[in-house]
């Protein structure tokens, strides 16, 4: 499983992924699911990653071919693409075939080969935008009416958003956000660990403003949770019934 | 959908659940899901019910018969059965037969006839006790490393009980968690709805000590509702990253 949050600001993008894949419950690893396309200045696009992992990584590494190709046209490379739309439309072309292909080898195996990703990013003059790409390749996109998204073992982590995020929130609010709601992700469900990968992008930067990796018994991470626990915990002693 | 939760505590007993049942998005009722079976000061016996209504309430409904019909045997009344792990069993055994007669007549339609029962009670002398039953009829018990038990839409009420409820937890804490359990859950997602139905059987009386339903708009729920929120966004404000 995974668990994998972006919020969409009014100051910008905030993106939290976990790293925990499993192949069972007995075969766990470590995998980074956040990738990060950048043209400093000039455009930034940030992919999180859900689901098969042979489906995932071949699918971020045709991405990386096809800009690094010099002979690319531009409706094949995210960082070439003349806006966040179309590079929408090329991660879901991309997520979609390299899907088919894996199915087709794996139908007798009945093993899943969902796949599932939330792409963010800006180019230079135009609008920060945010999608979530479905494993067929089709998306939504966050709005001002929902402005975050999340991939992965959703629920556990959904009512923190629900109570405290919306446009105006800060991005120092927004990073408490992603990382509280995370803690109770983890806290649920074994199959969302440690190490976590933080992302933020400032409005108009088209880079990565800030990025920060949470490794396993983090001491800053550590203090929030308990800070957390300890305040709902004060807070449901003084509701009255 | 539902969400139906029972805490098994040192106190005492106490069980919460949902009353909307759907067929489809568009076809949205009420219905009670749970159900008391009482000899008081003998014995008392609540089931809260999830999952497909005419295989629940067939069960519930041969349940009643067997209680009723006076050559019943020990082994098919839930009120004479010498113990609460033969009263898990008779639910059990109920609940899979009716389930695979109404799947023999479904199997064509790809409905689901998937349903699961929490059962608590005590009867006089015995311990109090809470089990979760499967469709397949088998069940697990509720210990005091885990004293509560949740059907239906559990993930979204699960960090608020495992933040604040253990066996020590007092009957009255114990109602305002499974509500705020009860209430994260009728945010985020639709086919969970009011009204709600509080069961609350203190340890060896034998008999229901109280029970209560909060109608849509209820008062004093909105009220511990908006307190909860407030505290929450109180607390997310002062939590340092």
């Amino acid at each position: 499983m995974t668990y994998c949050v972006g919020l969409l600001l009014n100051e910008g993008i905030v993106l939290l992924s976990d790293t925990r894949t499993n192949a069972g419950l007995d075969n766990i690893s470590v995998y980074r699911k956040t990738f990060v396309f950048e043209d400093p200045g000039e455009r930034v696009i940030a992919i999180l990653t859900a689901g098969s992992l042979s489906v995932t990584q071949t699918a971020i590494a045709l991405l990386q071919d096809a800009i690094e190709d010099p002979d690319a046209e531009p409706q094949h490379s995210i960082l070439a693409a003349p806006s966040m739309l179309k590079v929408a439309e090329i991660v879901g072309n991309t997520l979609a075939s390299v899907r088919q292909d894996i199915e087709a080898k794996m139908s007798a195996e009945k093993v899943s080969t969902q796949a599932s990703m939330i792409l963010a990013g800006q180019r230079r003059g135009g609008p920060m935008r945010m999608f979530l790409i479905y494993p067929e390749g089709n998306f939504i996109e966050a709005t001002a009416d929902t402005p975050y998204l999340q991939i992965g073992e959703h629920k556990y982590g959904k009512p923190i958003l629900d109570r405290v995020v919306t446009t105006q929130t800060s991005l120092l609010d927004a990073q408490k956000a992603v990382l509280l709601s995370m803690d109770s992700t983890l806290r649920s469900n074994l199959s969302v660990g440690m190490p976590l990968d933080l992302t933020v992008i400032a409005k108009d930067d088209c880079r990565v403003t800030a990025q920060r990796r949470f490794e396993p018994g983090d001491e800053s991470f550590r203090a929030m949770s308990e800070a957390w626990s300890q305040a709902l915990r004060d807070g449901f002693a003084r509701i009255e019934i």
